[in-house]
């Protein structure tokens, strides 16, 4: 995707977004395809955002591509390998996105190839896509917010371990941060384990 | 402390841990006075890890010790000014963490002398240390279990925002993360909000 400009053929879907917001439409592109990076760069910290399907290919094939996994540190892989899903279910999770996007309270109304398009793919457009972990209705200007440097808004994996398009959806930085590597029934259990034991406290 | 060895003249309550278990009681002197650091270094990160006293001095002052803090992002400087603390503070968290400590199950017994001396600033050590998040017990075990390359327990601040004797414990790291920037009654209403909105969807 470096050194390409406007539309992109593989993500016709994206068209209307490229022009309309370049930098949401390129972060849809960049969470469905890429897996996070490291925020430094270091040997042993890996690649910083790497195709999430070259993370599909066994080590020996990686180094064809100058990457060497055994450099890294045990954590690092993990991680990497967690990330890592086929072309299809990305292009797949980049629609769905999209569409999602579209659902957010101040989204720009996409034109209706577009919207054709992401209906046939996910169903009718006429929901308002909340936060995916704390239900909170989402706005389409928290995609430009930042908080000390980081965007608000981030993709979320409702499994973390799941790329794929039933799995995905936008959150809250925050909420994400909460979730961590937690499924998210797992996640909603804990916290309420939590309140149990603080409420049996305050009773006390 | 750096190229300090032994026993540290102004942690004297720290003596035997720091025999029994030195990376702990590194850990404790370690929270108690420095500010969190960028895990990474660059010159807009700021520096990594400050004594947080320094960090109550005016940016000409430190322009002394070779800060310009006027070089770092508004985010980083928020960061850094947030964990400032004065002296006398940070010397009564260490004793308040070495007080909690010795009550985490599978903690060494502290011999007399520093019991008393513990005991006379936070009361009769009878009961166990849970984490300061979820209340689950913590083990003394976990100051040495990793995750990714990050310890499990942490030290936590029950208003983020201050660094004194009341306001601090131990916590898993995964809840000292989901608490983030809220102080404690902020972070329980904030995921009963959640529960609420998951257990309304469940039953519509």
């Amino acid at each position: 995707m470096q050194g390409h400009e406007g539309v992109c053929e593989e993500f016709p879907f994206l068209s209307h977004l490229s022009k309309s917001h370049p930098r949401i439409a390129g972060k849809i592109k960049r969470d469905a395809t890429m897996t996070t990076g490291a925020s430094w760069k270091s040997e042993d910290a890996g690649p910083n955002r790497i195709l999430r399907w070259v993370m599909m290919l066994p080590d020996e094939k990686l180094r064809e591509f100058g990457i060497n996994m055994q450099l890294l540190k045990p954590q690092v892989i993990a991680k990497l390998r967690d990330k890592a899903s086929n072309y299809e279910s990305c292009i797949s999770v980049a629609i769905k996105l999209t569409w999602l996007a579209y659902q957010i309270p101040g989204a720009p109304v996409p034109p209706d190839h577009i919207r054709q398009y992401l209906e046939a793919h996910y169903g009718k457009m006429n929901t308002l896509t909340t936060c995916g972990v704390c239900l909170l209705p989402l706005d389409f200007t928290m995609f430009g917010e930042a908080q000390r440097g980081k965007a608000i808004i981030e993709t979320c994996h409702f499994d973390p371990r799941l790329h794929n398009p039933d799995n995905v959806g936008f959150a809250h930085r925050e909420c994400n941060i909460a979730q961590g590597n937690k499924p998210l029934p797992e996640f909603y259990d804990w916290i309420a384990g939590i309140l149990k034991r603080v409420n049996n406290r305050l009773v006390k």
